[in-house]
């Protein structure tokens, strides 16, 4: 029988219902269309067809705006937000708007097109946190943003538009919905129980060990309980702390070297899907420190079309997180 | 310049970022693959194939369950939920989860296999608003059910799997998130004026004309401000009303009128896109009688891929609402 679950987080319910597709490899996966482009702007000696990089790792003290770069931030060419001006809070009758002010800028993680997070080395991977970090306590300066979203799309089901491995961030004006409804589900919990929502899940999994995908000194990867896609994942660090920006260079070595392990057993298990990764951190303009817990879900985008589900945030999962933790601790890698 | 507004019902915000795509002949279009299934469950003979009719319009006296129907009913045979059982609610340590209780039915909109609800008659469609009536009237007697969710996925981009057409139910034991946002957002909006939200939208736009696509007597069509997708389009009923179930046959006939003459213009517009179409009512277990107001959604699927924004709620809308408003108005039917 099919199953409805709530997330402790947010109050949301979701359908869990394993009834109408059994095994992953039921799944219609949609393919990642792997096609060489020749003139890809993110590949070394490309520097051009990019705007002006705004950091770089260059071990070799090369020039910016050169080749010689290990990575790569640039605004986005066409961004969604732009970052000059003001924001111009206006009404318009009963509605209210503002200039979309923000930054949004690309992470080109590596200079090697063929390179993806999974088959990236480890050391790699912690530079693309390390990247991810540098740009927030940059841009946390800038008084006008209120968040940054961190996320990254593989492959062209996931809405990535560009191969080379890549990771989007936008800074913002406003706190988006999904976080707002996180924040205010995690306030709930520490109101009732002065404790923080996520160190209960973390503890309560690793007691029953039902969830659990991986684990290491620091982070733990499991199924969400009410999980809203199939093989969905949260990568939550064991240390409560509600900035990601503030973890500590130990815990993004693990947060790295947990990542990379975790999809070596994606790929095998379901075929090297697409996938979006997001980086869930508080907002800079809140006192959350007590009861907001940084984390990062990864959603392999198996599912060929989303349907209605797309709309609405009203969530069919075909697969049970346990179901899923079992395939993903299987997978021999 | 990109613009972020905020919709005055949930308070979310979206970004309307017109400057990346400009055009709606820029869309890639996901086409709908017409591969004409010599085995449609759907089709008059067929009904063998399906779960017997809970319930049908035969103009003709014949009996169930055999040729003859205009219109028919049936249960899903792939259902998300099932309805026989309690909902035995417990818990899991922390968690909570309730057994998957609910009805799942197919409404089956004509015997005809290549008939949209674009090409049905205005008194076709409106058949298959009173069969949604007649089932919610049904279902709503089943003190299980707090909810009931109306949908149609027309084409494989938007999640339907049978190519003849059809709309589902699902009648649910929770109230989903994306109505109880709505919900509380309207009932803020009541507590701090006195008045429905929509009720003042649909003023406010009638006075500006700016996003209203069509109207006639009962129905206005409208681009909502804060669009989350591009073409966007509400159907809001003049008369205030928290239930669909509770409209008079008059509305239900102008409601079918103009749901009619608006999908000819999106056809016409945009190519014949894949759409969602979702009624939004009341929960039948709250009291929202003085401020919902019951209305329904449309979201032609015109972007390839939704990337993170399907995991996160989080929208960048391509179009404003202001341009789809005239490419509607301005199209040739």
């Amino acid at each position: 029988m099919s199953e409805l679950r709530k997330d402790p987080v947010t109050g949301r319910w979701v359908i869990i219902s394993t009834g109408r597709r059994k095994r992953p490899t039921d799944f219609r996966l949609e393919r990642h269309e792997v096609s060489r482009d020749q003139f890809c702007p993110f590949c070394m000696g490309r520097e051009d067809l990019t705007p002006p990089e705004v950091f770089a790792i260059r071990s070799n003290g090369t020039p910016p705006n050169g080749p010689g770069w290990d990575l790569r931030v640039v605004p986005n060419k066409f961004p969604a937000l732009q970052v000059e001006g003001g924001l111009d809070r206006e009404g318009e009758g009963m509605f209210d708007r503002m200039n979309g002010i923000g930054a949004h800028e690309v992470i080109i993680e590596t200079p090697h097109h063929d390179k993806t997070l999974a088959s990236m080395s480890e050391g790699e991977i912690e530079r693309v946190l390390s990247a991810f970090r540098a740009r927030v306590l940059d841009l946390k300066q800038d008084r006008r943003f209120r968040y940054i979203l961190i996320f990254k799309n593989h492959g062209g089901p996931a809405g990535a538009t560009l191969e080379h491995s890549h990771s989007q961030l936008i800074a913002l004006p406003i706190v988006p919905a999904f976080v707002r409804e996180e924040i205010d589900g995690a306030r709930r919990h520490y109101a009732a129980k002065e404790r923080c929502v996520f160190c209960d899940i973390v503890h309560q999994e690793l007691a029953s060990a039902r969830r659990v995908i991986l684990e290491n000194a620091d982070i733990v990867a499991l199924a969400p309980y009410a999980s809203r896609f199939p093989f969905e994942t949260w990568l939550v660090p064991r240390r409560h702390g509600a900035r990601f920006g503030e973890a500590t260079d130990h815990e993004y070595e693990s947060l790295a070297r947990l990542l990379k392990a975790l999809l070596l057993r994606i790929n095998r298990a379901l075929e090297s899907p697409s996938y979006n990764l997001i980086v869930h951190s508080s907002p800079f303009s809140e006192e959350t420190t007590e009861f907001y817990h940084w984390h990062l879900e990864l959603m392999p985008k198996l599912t060929k079309v989303a349907g209605f589900e797309w709309g609405t945030g009203f969530y069919i999962n075909p697969t049970s997180p346990e179901e899923a933790t079992r395939v993903l601790r299987d997978a021999k890698v």
